[in-house]
């Protein structure tokens, strides 16, 4: 089992680190991630420059590889041939922050593991919930040992193909995660505000700033879950067709196509 | 009616340009778009570094906005308020390739129009199979046409929550063009390849290159319902949940949860 471990925030991140390292246990480790935080950095597919790939050695003293693609860049670099080895699956993270409802298309380590079922490969995004702004201020090692656990009963059981799994876990001792649940994407409320602010040369630029989102806590979705202290395992599909609304569609699009279509 | 038209090849893209004068028709037209390619681009929010906004002529003597975020931002900027006058709807493009099937949460046109979504606007993707590589080498205005009348139909019929519409036209004449099919995603065969090269200094970089993707050509699929000429529209949401899987993960998760979870 060689296992691929890439992340959002850079191959240096502390969460990266524990997930490699609880990886291990499971089989052949391999790490190829950004050289920065690619945050927000959506599903991405370099082919306007070409990438490099640097080897970088981890806190722990462990060999790892560093791209200035992004996160999905790396998964596509690993599983187009860029180690000699086939890769067998694919984890992302452990991000800091959790990644729920809308937040899946942004999301540079949920992205990594779509890549990962784009090439036919399982992929399990994990995410943290704690809401800490500062990578290294955050225990990652209880949700590295969940993750572990997931990603072993993968391996057991396989993913039906198409599937990736979005693992968020709640930020609580160990004791006090009262299980996991199967969810449902939920809804996320963004507060995000444009600030434009003058630079000194007179010129205005924009930041995206605001208030990180808040969700709403339904039952059943990845949202309520982690507000009820569960971990949340959602899983996640790339086919994003609407099919429950082609029928109105049908009806406005008329008597159909015809119409619409200048005659020749 | 104030539409906003985005789109993924840069603000002085020919098919910005020809679907922007078509919009004119419907309503007030505001451009805000990348200042730059963004193709593949996927959908990002850029929270790490401010963006820049300036004022560009097109080559119709048009005003416009070029942004060096990525088509998601713009539209980010757009609905937070870069404009004075509300935006009440987004399209993007005219791409001049097809983007289909798992295209989708890559595509910088698709992913503009998912941002107008997470705002709660109609957004719409219009994309052009023309498979041509060099962008002035393609007719869009029989393309443009088409969009508007689409975009017409959008306005008077509104679409439902959450809903974006991912079309893509046949790059045929328009007397060709078969009609209008809703249509599912497709099955996109991707035949990516890494391609590994030396620089001048003796360094290895990566390109991820290889042929453009096919696809199957599957009855009711949008890459099904261009083989045979028409114009596909297919319903998009985010919600990005495989709810037919989620009774066999419960399966594995176990007497779920608990056996999972280290005891306290």
């Amino acid at each position: 089992m060689h296992i691929l471990v890439t992340n959002d925030d850079g191959v240096n991140a502390p969460g990266l680190l524990a997930l490699a390292q609880e990886m291990r246990l499971l089989g052949e480790v391999s790490i190829l991630a950004p050289d920065r935080n690619w945050s927000g950095g959506g599903h991405v597919k370099t082919i306007g420059r070409p990438l490099r790939v640097n080897e970088v050695t981890l806190a722990d003293g462990s060999l790892a590889y560093a791209s200035d693609g992004a996160p999905s860049d790396c998964v596509a670099l690993a599983t187009l041939g860029y180690f000699k080895k086939k890769v067998d699956l694919v984890v992302s993270g452990i991000n800091p922050q959790p990644n729920l409802g809308h937040d899946v298309t942004y999301s540079g380590t949920v992205t990594a593991a779509m890549e990962a079922v784009i090439w036919g490969l399982p992929g399990l995004a994990f995410s943290l919930s704690s809401e800490k702004d500062h990578l290294g201020d955050v225990d990652y090692y209880p949700s590295a040992r969940l993750a572990r656990q997931i990603t072993a009963r993968t391996i057991e059981h396989g993913l039906a193909p198409g599937i990736l799994l979005n693992v968020n876990f709640p930020y609580l001792p160990e004791n006090a995660i009262q299980g996991i649940k199967i969810t449902r994407q939920g809804l996320r409320v963004y507060r995000d505000r444009l600030d434009r602010r003058v630079d000194p040369r007179g010129q205005d630029y924009f930041w995206i700033g605001g208030d990180a989102p808040t969700g709403i806590p339904e039952d059943g979705t990845d949202i309520g879950a982690l507000a009820e202290g569960y971990v949340s395992i959602t899983p996640l599909q790339l086919d994003l067709t609407a099919y429950w609304d082609m029928d109105s569609l049908e009806d406005w699009v008329g008597q159909p196509a015809r119409e619409l279509v200048p005659a020749g």
